[in-house]
């Protein structure tokens, strides 16, 4: 018989007979190889245990070691579903299965109505019963002709094996259940130990909208019974961190797509927390030189035809509305240009620079419905933002108070995890960008050396500069991993030519200002999705909706007295509720728990006696009784302190304490 | 020659001859009669005093004292307007003209540059000296031919003449000038005497934005020194009160017509004003018992066709935007709708009711542009919007609380001036309504026995009620001595059906809710023109832009001391501004008295020493020395206790010293 030439990782060869198997191969290194031994790979291509091998080429053995093998064995998982569900329901039908980084899915198609998530441990108990029976898995190539034939009544298969252009095709068979494609399986079923079935969603057949509904089945697999544990604790605490799910438990915010996708209802707490940061940062600006405005979020499609918006950004904005006449009117899809006009309605002097035009600015983007996301991508946002008009040497300057205003912010939320990114131009290749070597050069060192001053800890990226301008971006990790812009400060000197904008110097002549574009918290939406997953849903005091709640003891003798400390701490300004349901007390308590209210107030015949109340604080399980004058003046600390000290520290603390 | 018969308004009857003129009648009745007579009235048509008389009928002699007369004095002056313009620019070309109640004006058309507002006082002296050289006024009947031949080069008059249909036209002429149509003139130009020439205005012809823009002069005449001394007067008054004057004076706010039509952008000034207003009221409201949210200002249009404002309010509506695959989105008219949504997200229970849900919401309406007026009447508005959801037996209870409310906030803004209208169902005609007589009944007795029980002073407007239920509206005066609705509170029981509201009962049945719909201040926009127009842009302390200006006597000597002053009330939550412009203190401080800023504080020598503020209030001559401690309490409590008590009373007081 003809012989091989394998080359191995360490570049070493062997030969071996065609047609010999990578079980043969790991077999003829080490018999602990062959125990390990879970695939191959030849020239890339995963080839299962049993596999003749029939070309020479790079090669290597996959053990459960590798993540390739990890992949066979999510693959397996996938089968050993799409055999379990065949012999629960002999008319299911499968779509396309997938094995990745997050596990494994499998689409399903049931005539007698779709698999629901309760039907999960029916279904893993199943696939345990199809694992221990151990038959083993029948691998052989098909005539695609013979395989069409098999699924003439299958339009998901049948339209899967039209896609594939060959002549025979790899099939595995276990009993009645056949699955083909290039994917290897696992030689026994035996390794398939530790799996989980994870959720069921909705997903179109091929991902188009206007194809059926198919069921997806999520699930994931490891070797390791510990790398099972680890994997669904962190997607417990994933779940525990989605701003989606915290929404809804809160009662914070909901979107009916069918009302509108992307546009979200905030709800009254979710509506409390907003106003509460809208007020803060309007203040904050204030205090450091911002002037506030209001601007209309329609103006005619011109203004973002002058911007540039129009050609460099349309698809992202709504269609225009034709008023008549030629009137067309557009939905913003930024505020710089509103901010322009407020700019340019006076005649400017050097002596007003810079002038800071900050607006909370509703925007509208049309994002693609696939890309929408619960609060974190919207198609409707409000935009902590502000443009600063400045000379061209007030930039550092500028730059630095930002800087310095931003962390002040990110203090008082305490948002400790985040990075900095400077972006510059593109030395090699500057003709790409706004042509002013000069203003380039010089806004790139004064950026720098601001942030030098500052000590900062950044990253200078090169190449990413927009168009207009040197930026810097703080970058922060979302709950599922993924890292966002909170904030930035960019430098434009296009729109100020773009626009004609214009002050009067110190030497009487006409000069060309700066724009400085900057946010702080970004939009209401992001932000607030973004603080649900720090905070895990438990708002600091200052935030919270709801700041505390009061429970008598008992309603017959103790609600006057629990009306009075309502009172009492509603007129001093806190957020203060009144449980007076016909419920256990332990219910009540426990209810204010969930909703993570920060302090839990009961009030019995000790506290009336003694004028005091019973004080719990969120995520501890003990009470301290406390004079009500005490209690309302240390919670109007822990407010005005933006709970960073005393008894509202919240974060880090109490959220160690739960878990 | 033949007689004809005129009836007088006594219904007395008189022969004369035909042909017979206005003055021939007025000697024969009384010589004095002839001397006040300006024009006679036949069969409703008004005649010059030398216009013969062919037609029997009803007759009337016009003297000075008829509104009538007033008008003929008016068209007069319109006319030696013209004659006027004619001698000093002969190629001058005329449109329209018109007398009305406000006066008269004349559109014009001038080659070299349309006529400027300061060409009007000599404009005026060439018509005074048309009027003191009193040529006769020469009429006559012209064919319609004629005239057309000699206005071939005009081609307004050509147009004018080309809408007459007669073969001949009543004609004057004076000179070169040359008027035509029905408008008599006077005989004698002597009683022409007390006129003025107010403003001009591009007018398109005929009303057409396709048309030419033409220059219009307004002006005004009365027989009386004093008629139009008063006249004068008043315009003042509307002037200084008018919010669009006061607007621009104060940089409160502009709209661009090139930007957006009826789109305003708030100045930092209005800003501060709005952002005053919405954190009062939502404070107000969340105290009283409302849960605020936020919504989106779009939606899909079903939620517009579900509600029936696709139906019947389209016209007022922007276009809806096609997204593709069948979805079009709608800039809400209305926050109905949407609040709507809030109720539906949860089931409800008696328990909770009344739910009360608000909002600042923006709202679009596509208001004509002949209609836009300022922040009075605009295109992108917000509401301060309130929706609660309550139980039949709730209705009275609600209403009062809401009355109540209502009645604080006008006092707290010093509202004083209005009147209430409640509005029912027309007994006579129950079928036009919403088909509930129990519900129609028992609600308007609930609202009239509120109304009643606060004592309150109301109009009731039977068949003024809308379609869906009775209403109480708040009506007040604008500044050009308009009525507008304030405040509003509608009972609903349409849309409950419409969206299928529920609420489960005690008895565990569903129940239907009654909606109720209430502005207390209405819009932003409107509500801020009103306080500026009441205001006369005077705002309360805690409303104005900037609070407290300081000014140092000497900028080398009392800088430091006006900082310290600055920063001790900015850090007490005072707007304070520093005024180190390099001018005199006399200039900055009555510029500050422009500016209507309530306080200026003035700091030199003697403050420094003995650590005090020269203050000055807003509207007074003379300022007092009090020490920094003891001015910065009182300014506190002025505006805590919005201006109502203390220094900082503005409204009556102050501005009766201004007048």
């Amino acid at each position: 018989m003809a012989e091989i030439t394998l080359t191995f990782p360490d570049q070493s060869q062997r030969q071996y007979e065609a047609g010999s198997t990578t079980l043969d191969v790991a077999k003829s290194i080490a018999s602990s190889l062959a125990k390990k031994a879970v695939a191959g790979e030849v020239n890339g291509t995963i080839v299962d245990l049993e596999q003749p091998l029939k070309q020479a080429g790079q090669f290597r053995i996959l053990t459960s070691d590798d993540p390739e093998g990890l992949q066979v064995l999510r693959h397996t998982a996938a089968f050993v579903l799409g055999a379990a569900l065949k012999q629960l329901h002999g008319d299911v039908h499968f779509g396309e299965h997938q094995s990745n980084e997050d596990g494994f899915y499998l689409d399903t198609d049931r005539a007698a109505g779709q698999v629901a998530i309760n039907e999960l441990p029916a279904i893993k108990k199943a696939m345990q019963k199809v694992i221990s029976a151990n038959q083993p898995i029948e691998r052989k190539l098909v005539d695609k002709a013979e395989l069409l034939a098999e699924f003439k009544d299958d339009p998901y298969q049948t339209s899967l094996l039209n896609a594939i252009d060959a002549v025979q095709i790899n099939v595995y068979r276990l009993g009645d259940y056949l699955s083909f494609g290039d994917h290897a399986l696992l030689k026994s079923l035996a390794p398939l130990k530790h799996f989980e079935l994870l959720s069921v969603a909705g997903a179109y057949w091929q991902g188009k909208s206007s194809n059926p509904m198919l069921q997806r089945i999520y699930g994931t697999a490891f070797f390791k019974a510990a790398d099972l544990d680890g994997d669904l604790k962190r997607r417990a605490e994933i779940k525990e961190r989605d701003h989606r799910t915290i929404g809804r438990d809160l009662d914070i915010f909901f979107v009916d797509p069918e009302v509108g996708a992307g546009l979200p209802y905030w709800m009254p707490n979710g509506a409390t927390i907003r106003r509460v940061i809208e007020r803060y940062i309007i203040d904050k600006e204030v205090a450091n030189g911002y002037e506030h405005v209001y601007t209309p979020v329609l103006a005619n499609l011109n203004l973002y035809k002058t911007s540039g918006h129009w050609d460099h950004y349309r698809e992202d904005m709504f269609p225009p509305m034709d008023m008549g006449d030629g009137e067309f009117l557009e939905l913003r899809p930024m505020n710089c240009p509103s901010h322009i006009q407020i700019y340019n309605h006076h005649n400017r002097s050097y002596r007003e620079l810079p002038i800071r035009i900050a607006e909370l600015g509703m925007m509208h983007r049309y994002e693609k419905s696939g890309a929408l996301s619960g609060l974190q991508r919207v198609r409707e946002m409000t935009l902590n933002d502000g443009h600063t008009f400045l000379a061209q040497d007030q930039i550092k300057d500028e730059f630095k108070s930002v800087l310095k205003m931003m962390m002040e912010v990110y203090d008082d939320f305490n948002i400790t995890d985040y990075t900095f990114r400077l972006s510059y131009r593109d030395p090699a290749n500057t003709e790409k960008y706004f042509d002013d070597d000069a203003m380039w050069n010089s806004a790139q060192a004064m950026l720098k050396g601001a942030c030098d001053e500052l000590g900062l800890d950044y990253y200078e990226a090169e190449g990413e500069a927009a168009f207009y301008g040197p930026k810097l971006d703080v970058q922060t990790k979302t709950a599922l991993g993924g890292e966002e812009t909170m904030s930035t400060i960019q430098l434009d000197f296009m729109l100020p030519e773009k626009f004609d904008l214009k002050y009067t110097g110190a030497d009487g002549q006409e000069h060309r200002p700066v724009m400085m574009h900057r946010g702080i918290v970004g939009t209401m939406e992001r932000f607030i999705a973004y603080l649900m997953e720090i905070y895990k849903g438990a708002f600091p005091t200052w935030l919270a909706p709801t700041q505390v709640e009061v429970i008598p003891v008992n309603l017959d003798l103790h609600t006057d007295y629990a009306k009075d400390i309502q009172k009492q701490l509603a007129a001093a300004g806190v957020r203060v509720k009144l449980d007076l349901r016909n419920e256990k007390m332990g219910y009540k308590i426990r209810e204010a728990q969930t909703q993570k209210i920060p302090y839990t107030l009961v009030v019995g015949d000790e506290e009336l006696k003694a004028q005091t109340v019973s004080v719990r604080r969120y995520g501890e399980k003990d009470a301290a009784d406390e004079p009500i004058k005490i209690f309302r003046d240390s919670i109007l600390d822990d407010i005005h302190n933006y709970s960073r000290t005393g008894s509202g520290k919240v974060n880090a603390e109490i959220e160690s304490k739960l878990d």
